[in-house]
């Protein structure tokens, strides 16, 4: 099984290119060679399963047939651009984000061979005046533009597997957190950093109250479950291909409680609580009354409390760890 | 006010610039010049406003640009292949609903004049594992190509609209009946031409069964609300551009009925009762319990009774008449 990650450079690209050479098999079939593409030079990755790392610019098609052939059965397009960022550049956003999902889908059809697609939705399709709470059949109101691409990349997965162009999926991912690194453009980037920051030893302000809620996951589940995803029957899907990814509902309180169960009283005190008005109105809209009872009866999972979500970050990222 | 209906030689482009033309002003102000553009030569049309014929594809920008300038202030972006032809041509269909809707978008947003923008989706948006009643928070979760690619222009004119590119309105059209003319690639075309023909003295078949229950609406109830949609406030329309506008549901009987009421007992004589398979596989996941209640409040109409249809097409429309 050749297994090409688009996005492969990224944050999730990495962490599933590793578990899946950790895995070794996919779908009950050996995995024989991943590759990950990216505009960014991809981090090469060893193990029992070779590597290869590519640059690819999805805005690009020809850019995209190199990566993506006949050889290819599974394809994880992981590659975005990220909600503030495709918002402040409303051009990039579209070129990458639809532009560059659509030469992904039809690469895909070109081919005439329906590889497995799995496409990373988000959260962000959500919004505006749909009632909670919000389930598989709520209307997709985004309210930036990120969502919007988002919302039509799934509606794009959707019809073109319908049609036999691809065995697609799609999985709206909850915020992942704790995130390793450093900030990004997403709005969401403090839900991560208020954690790692302070367990990294440095300070960190959360821009929102404490009692703030939001859908969250753990990158480890997160990555155990895009590899379920590709290994659902298709039978087992039915029509709609788009999944919520389930997650679980915190509040900014509950994650940092969970910080000091794990690491002790210390990283809390590292946070100052200066609001942020830029922040607090755009994630002030965001839905966190997600319920995701398909994806849970498809077998992905939760973590079971976010005190699992610390250790992950302490065990798998923290620096010097 | 410099109007351009894009889709113009169409049935809808050209009933909407005749009573644009009889009306004389739009939102208070009076129709400087209307111009009709399409792929096919427009028909032209007499009347006290000048009204320009133009040929144009919106699949190319340049065309497009040609079409939309500085001097339009509204577009009613009519365009479209329909349901079973976007089915059979997928390609022309991404190219014509899909990327024709970005170019005509991506036009106006170059031009920095937010024009008003008036975009025609339809019910082929429902479909599939969607509880019934269909409301305005309902999934979009549509079933075919067409359905997706009116799915994508709706959420695209709601994303342009709130950056402030145009000031956007989409509505979901019922189906029209009764359409003149000829049959047309629409999985729908029997629900006009089993009443049309009939009417014309002709037979036809009906593929469904007489309690096939559909949503509908005359083609000058659509044409008002075409034009009510302009005059809607932004305000009152709120973060969500898209209505869905209000029709009737009637099975097969109460459509046949109407006609006897209102043309004797001759033309349901003509209509022959033919199971079709291909026909009815399409149209019998298609929705009917659709609330429009939004729409409703906004000022838009349906017809009083389906005898106003039948009335209204041997009026309008019938050959001879
Ligand atoms: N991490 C989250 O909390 C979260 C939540 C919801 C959805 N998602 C989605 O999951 C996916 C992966 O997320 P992530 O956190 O790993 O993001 P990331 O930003 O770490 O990785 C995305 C990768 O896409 C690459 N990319 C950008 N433009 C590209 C282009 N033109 N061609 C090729 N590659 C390009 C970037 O270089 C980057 O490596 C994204 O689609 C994201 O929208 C993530
Ligand atoms: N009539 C209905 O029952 C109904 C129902 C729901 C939605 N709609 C939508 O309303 C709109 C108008 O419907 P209609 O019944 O008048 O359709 P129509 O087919 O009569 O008119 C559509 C027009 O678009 C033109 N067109 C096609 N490709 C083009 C291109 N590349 N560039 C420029 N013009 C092009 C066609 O030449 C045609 O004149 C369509 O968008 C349709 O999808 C109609």
């Amino acid at each position: 099984m050749n297994i090409v990650i688009i996005g492969g450079a990224g944050f999730l690209g990495q962490k599933l290119a590793r578990a899946l050479v950790a895995r070794g098999r996919l779908n009950g079939q050996p995995v024989r060679r991943i590759t990950l593409a990216d505009v960014t030079d991809p981090v090469g990755i060893e193990g029992a399963v070779p590597v290869d790392t590519v640059q690819c610019d999805i805005t690009d098609p020809a850019s995209v047939a190199r990566v993506i052939t006949d050889e290819t059965q599974v394809v994880y397009h992981l590659a975005a651009v990220v909600s503030s960022h495709a918002e402040e550049a409303f051009e990039e956003g579209m070129q990458i984000n639809l532009h560059g999902t659509l030469n992904i889908l039809e690469r895909c059809r070109a081919l005439g061979t329906a590889p497995l697609l799995i496409f990373t939705s988000s959260l962000a399709v959500y919004g505006g005046e749909v009632p909670d709470p919000i389930t598989e059949v709520s209307l997709l109101n985004p309210q930036n533009s990120y969502g919007t691409q988002k919302a039509v990349g799934e509606l794009l997965v959707n019809d073109y597997a319908r049609k036999g162009y691809i065995d697609g999926r799609g999985v709206r991912l909850p915020t992942i957190s704790i995130r390793p690194g450093k900030p990004n453009r997403a709005a969401s980037s403090f839900m991560s950093s208020i954690l790692r920051e302070p367990l990294n030893g440095q300070g960190t302000n959360c821009p929102v109250d404490e009692d703030f809620r939001h859908y969250y996951l753990s990158p480890r589940k997160c990555v155990e479950n895009l590899i379920r995803v590709a290994e659902i029957s298709a039978g087992d899907l039915g029509g709609n291909r788009i999944l919520q990814m389930p997650g679980r509902t915190l509040s900014i309180r509950q994650m940092i409680d969970a910080m000091t169960a794990v690491a002790g009283p210390e990283p809390a005190r590292l946070i100052s609580w200066q609001p942020e008005e830029a922040v607090r109105r755009i994630v002030g809209g965001w839905r966190f009354d997600i319920h995701a009872d398909r994806a849970l009866a498809l077998g992905l999972e939760v973590d079971g409390s976010f005190e699992e979500n610390v250790r992950a970050y302490i065990e798998d990222d923290r620096p010097g760890g």
